[in-house]
């Protein structure tokens, strides 16, 4: 299993109740792609969000985040961290 | 006191050893300027380094970042977190 962080942008304005929503979609069948989102974080001045995630591949965790309606390409393998 | 992402580039082929170091270099500085970077990750094939912190402001953070000797623009305010 690996760990990824990805980056989102375009989320302008963006409130923390649509971003908990944008989260509980990924919730929701990330488990059919065996990802698991342990974070998200939002800046809705810059319409950033910066999600850490689990799973086995970038693709995987790519195709969560497109079913449930938010894709994006900027997905990066961590492979140390502090 | 508010909470930031920021991101690095260029940090390809850099090692853990070396993300360990870059972030005690920031640790050693940081109380200077009000911030604490909690966290830190490292995707050595994009180059790419993802930061957590608290602190006062952006500026701060860069100030940080910037005297420990890895310089970034890319910092993010975040306002929601799930």
């Amino acid at each position: 299993m690996a760990k990824f962080m990805d980056v989102h942008d375009g989320f302008v304005g963006v409130t923390a109740e649509e971003l908990n929503a944008a989260h509980d979609a990924d919730l929701k069948i990330e488990g059919e792609e065996g990802v698991h989102f342990e974070r998200a974080w939002l800046d809705p001045e810059a319409g950033k969000v910066f999600c850490l995630s689990t799973g086995p591949s970038k693709e995987a965790v790519m195709r969560v985040h497109e079913r449930a309606g938010h894709p994006t390409t900027q997905v990066f393998e961590l492979t140390a961290e502090v």
